[in-house]
């Protein structure tokens, strides 16, 4: 077979193919990273490469305009490769990792509670992990008391630190002799606790108490963040002087990277169709290790600790991300009746799964509920402290997926919203997740009806990012440009609202303005697809709460959690009904929650018990087939909601400007 | 470095090696077996080969003769190679393993209690295996019934069967969700009780419950024992009809064979030195390995039984067979003061050892109580049954090492004497293993001192094993041909003895009655090491009665476990003062007491406890530096003791002889 090169541009990387091969493929294993929310299948049309010099066979698809075609753009997942080529992947193709660095540079939103305020959501613990440290001194061996090795460092557990029973990993067996007597019968040992009692896990030489460290991670199906813990709970730049007051939890080191495993679909339910193909699962399996391991690396390189002294690892993550992170068969959580292979998983061996760790250590993984409520929701209602307060609580997590839990500390019920990753830049036509050049923040002026843009990163823009979203939309029903169904008026002196070639639209940025040197725009599709996602969190809310005879009006605490979280205007998601309408003093935005509760459960054995009943307390409503909630959904398709009640202020608000440009086709539609 | 060629007779093989090689290392990595129980030091000059062509570099040694020199003969570990060579490896280098099968063709010992009896030494126990399998009828998901498959499985284990709180081996989670669908929701569980309840270590898909086997091996320094039980207690072959009555709990297959380690070395000390050499741990590991992976595969291809079946293995072995298996340094058990990695092993996957065996059976190992009493005595006091009598009880096993446990249900003791393995031949001038040739029966004519000698397979004598050499002193002994001190009486009217090159020594087989064309002769210095081998277990037995305020009289019974004990003439043994003379009734011999034990344990959860109870029970006596050890040994140091009073049948025996034939020496050394 006659082998083809393909040069990369603008990363200027030329690789090795064979004739015929797919490019999207092709890109894929040699790690060149091309948006592809579809998985490769020809319908999100993210996959644009514009081919710049060679042959390739690559058909019209309906996602090309005939401009397109003609400038050279193609599909890279309809296009293989028959002579030696040149491609360029657009900036909307790419991904900027970039951003993920900046968020931390902004501002804080105003309802966000700063770190040192977050353990204020869960008080009244101290440092006391479950896998633990002991320095022990043994009384060296004589004829009169020849114990065998193990005996003896049982024993002295026992004598000199009052642990029972332990029982021992085989790896330790298999040094223990050695260690003991290079390091003069002065050993650190380390343990963990299980339900089933104290296990020994390493014995180091000499005294290494003081050294014993923990990485928590969150595997999100868009990005994955880690945290690198010092066990001792004692945080050297955090306290002058190296002296801990016991208060100061904060991680060591943080490091977050996007889930490579994007490369082969955006949500959860392409990556499981990814899984199903030859093959497919392994290497989902090996992408989100390889992040996981190049998150680790930076964690110990900006820490300054040595890898060996990493004692114990935690993960949280979606019932998807978790299965696959663990080589467990995705596919019948895409199956009705929705099951999960398992919901609590025993501590597996880091190396076992090609985490790039040492041997003794375990990973830990928070239990989950239900196929569509995962670890990250159970870590974050322990990260939020739900679990121990009498408030009753709606916590919703919104990222790829929706998900909502209702209760307090005695009773949790959760139900998953198929949102859609539409605040991830899918199904929006210049969607584009929360990276540089993404319009985030949006005012359109009530006279001129002219846009006012904030980018991330503050550069060209290239698209429009979830937070952008709900402001372009809230914006433009505030302003009147959109009605209550979100279809378009036309009747108003400005040519930022237009036909375009899939319907109405409202022009955000003009090509020269941009990037990606195109008009960017949001259409009335974009706005049919956004109300379809609040509509879905909103009724899965309503459902959630009428499930138990509650209503919005019982929420004495609402809890925001999600990298999202982070971006959104609370009252602009209010006039849009994505969030009811509630006063806004009960909102809490966390953060990423499921990251605060690992790290809650990584410095305290006391809430491995709390986690577990946490997971077991919560029921799950399943949506699909539920009786009212289709009814909920349908009566929530409209902006801020049909049931006008429910949202007076934004009703006011709305009237007050439909007064000054009162709608012809809304008037049309009423009669 | 240019390469040479060896050739190897009889056995014909050619292997290839590097110029100036050394001769006994080459055979050894070709797998190709040479005699040599100093480990390869140039002390036992067992090595022996005969060198037919080419050069080699080998100087002269004591352990050769100059006939031996003359005719070509050379230690394999002083020969380095310097030419293309063929050497033959004389039969009394070898070792054939074919005796192991003919053992049970002979017929039993008059002590030796059958098969069926051995279940009367432990009544009272029903088959309840730690390892067993269950039916599971699972309920098919639906959308109100939409539990993890695993927390379905663990919910209808407990439904279903009783078993609460099962914990669940990762592996089992990795396969669970695909079998359960594949087998529509009928699966067998194969669970595991272990110290903290029920683990779930695979399923299976249908109802495999009738199909439930253990492989059980005691793995001895010289020969390794396996058998494959039927975990359901039903024997096909025992119960005509499939019928299974409950009592007849036999092994479904029987295998055996060298311990691929005696190539290394013959003893536990050499094995031990061996291990200490560069990559020299691993290669014993893997060489035990490679003889139970043989063994495996005959048990399987004897019982035709499925691998995939084996649930179970069970190990009992001496502290440094099982040190070296699970690959743990055996360095300290070896160097005062004596002491073993681990007595108590956690259950270890089988396929990590390299073992041939599906991957979810683990090794359970039976627990030890210090260096030199292995789990192999544990297991024989389980399987002999003393642990749950009230009988007074010596337990002697007799192998390489010799072990010793006094005892009831109540209490134990024991003492290992470093007997040295005079009865496998070492030490012994023309000593071998029990193997085919070997000299297992003889006796003395009293007037005409000719021998009748009976070997192994009834072939042509290659030398002595254990049982002939007791015979002969025993012999000797009746005969006056040697006194009490084992001295040669030289006045008697036969060429039977006669001074040889180690000084005096008796012809048991003439030149041209061998296979090895040289006379078999039992030596002055044999005498003596059969006599220090023997003073040893005596003088330890001794020692153990006097620690607890015992003597031999107050024995209620004394059980004699071995391979060993299969061949040893009782009287003869009592004769030489190997055992003490009492109630011959008292004795009970039990064959491999380590392979009935192991057994129990496989058949029944319960002895779970029983054994670990036996472990910690058992009080080591070390006989290195004890007070009154030496003395003992001494006293011993004659034959049958120097205290007659203990022996009063044995003297009144030898008084009659004594008076027929007085010995010219004996007087003279009384005189």
């Amino acid at each position: 077979m006659p082998k083809r090169t393909v040069i990369f541009y603008p990363i200027e990387r030329k690789i090795l193919v064979e004739e015929g091969e797919n490019l999207l493929q092709a890109a894929m294993e040699a790690g060149i990273h091309i948006n592809a929310s579809c998985g490769g299948s020809a319908t999100c049309g993210k996959c644009k490469v514009k081919l710049l010099k060679g042959m390739a066979d690559s058909p019209k698809h309906p996602k090309l305009t005939q401009w397109e075609y003609d400038e050279g753009y193609r599909l890279a997942c309809l296009t293989s490769i028959h002579s030696d080529i040149e491609v360029e992947i657009p900036i909307e193709s790419q991904v900027d990792k970039s951003v993920l660095a900046l968020k931390g540079d902004r501002t804080a939103h105003k309802y966000l509670l700063a770190p040192q305020d977050i353990y204020q959501l869960v008080p009244g613990w101290e440092v006391d992990p479950a896998v633990f440290k002991r320095f022990v001194q043994l009384e060296p061996p004589t004829l009169k008391d020849n114990v065998s090795d193990l005996t003896r460092m049982v024993n002295t557990l026992a004598h000199q630190h009052g642990i029972e029973g332990v029982s021992t990993d085989f790896r330790v067996i298999m040094k223990l002799s050695r260690i003991l007597r290079e390091s003069d019968w002065k050993v650190t040992a380390t343990l963990v606790l299980t339900k089933k009692g104290s296990k020994l896990i390493n014995v180091e030489p000499g005294d290494n108490t003081k050294q014993n460290y923990s990485i928590v991670l969150d595997i999100g199906t868009t990005t994955i963040f880690g945290q690198l813990l010092d066990l001792n709970g004692c945080v050297v730049v955090a306290c002058p002087g190296g002296q801990c007051d016991g208060t100061t939890l904060f991680a060591l080191a943080e490091a977050s990277d996007y889930n490579a495993q994007i490369s082969y679909g955006e949500d959860v339910i392409t990556r499981i169709v990814y899984s199903q193909r030859p093959g497919g699962l392994k290497k989902l399996q090996e992408v989100v290790v390889s992040t996981i391991n190049k998150i680790i690396e930076e964690l110990l390189a900006m820490s300054k600790i040595d890898r060996s002294l990493i004692s114990h690892l935690v993960i949280a993550g979606n019932t998807t991300m978790t299965q696959i992170f663990l080589g467990l068969d995705p596919k019948y959580i895409r199956e009705d009746p929705y099951v999960p292979t398992a919901t609590f998983i025993p501590p597996v061996r880091a190396v076992h799964l090609g985490m790039n760790i040492d041997d003794h250590v375990h990973v830990f993984t928070f239990p989950m509920v239900a196929s569509y409520v995962g670890g990250d929701i159970v870590a974050g209602i322990l990260g939020s402290g739900v679990f121990q307060r009498e408030t009753l609580t709606l916590y919703m997590d919104i990222g790829t997926n929706g998900e909502i839990v209702l209760g307090n500390k005695d009773w949790l019920a959760s139900v998953s919203c198929s949102a859609g990753p539409a605040f991830e830049g899918a199904g929006i036509k210049f969607g584009v997740r929360a990276t540089r050049g993404a319009i985030e923040e949006v005012s359109i002026n009530h006279r001129t009806f002219e846009p006012m843009i904030l980018t991330i990163g503050r550069t060209k823009p290239i698209g429009i990012c979830g937070s952008g979203l709900i402001d372009t939309v809230a914006e433009l029903l505030d302003t009147g440009i959109i009605d209550q169904n979100g279809k378009f008026r036309m009747d108003l002196p400005t040519d930022r609202v237009r036909r375009g070639p899939d319907g109405y639209e409202y022009v955000l940025a003009r090509k020269e303005e941009t990037q990606i040197n195109k008009d960017i725009v949001l259409t009335e599709i974009d706005v049919e697809n956004l109300i379809r996602t609040k509509a879905a969190i909103y009724a899965g809310c309503k459902v959630l709460l009428a499930s138990v005879g509650l209503d919005f009006k019982d929420i004495e605490q609402m809890i925001i959690a999600g990298g999202f979280g982070r971006h959104l205007d609370l009252e602009k998601a209010i006039f849009i009904g994505l969030l009811p309408e509630i006063d806004i003093e009960k909102f809490i935005f966390v953060g990423n929650g499921s990251l605060l509760g690992a790290r809650l459960l990584s410095f305290s054995k006391n809430f491995l018990k709390e986690t577990e009943r946490i997971a077991l307390m919560m029921t799950n409503l399943e949506l699909s087939n539920h009786p009212t909630f289709m009814n909920e959904f349908v009566a929530a398709m409209f902006l801020p909601h049909t049931d006008s009640s429910a949202f007076p202020q934004v009703m006011g608000r709305l009237y007050l400007a439909r007064r000054e440009y009162p709608s012809p086709r809304m008037v049309e539609g009423q009669l």
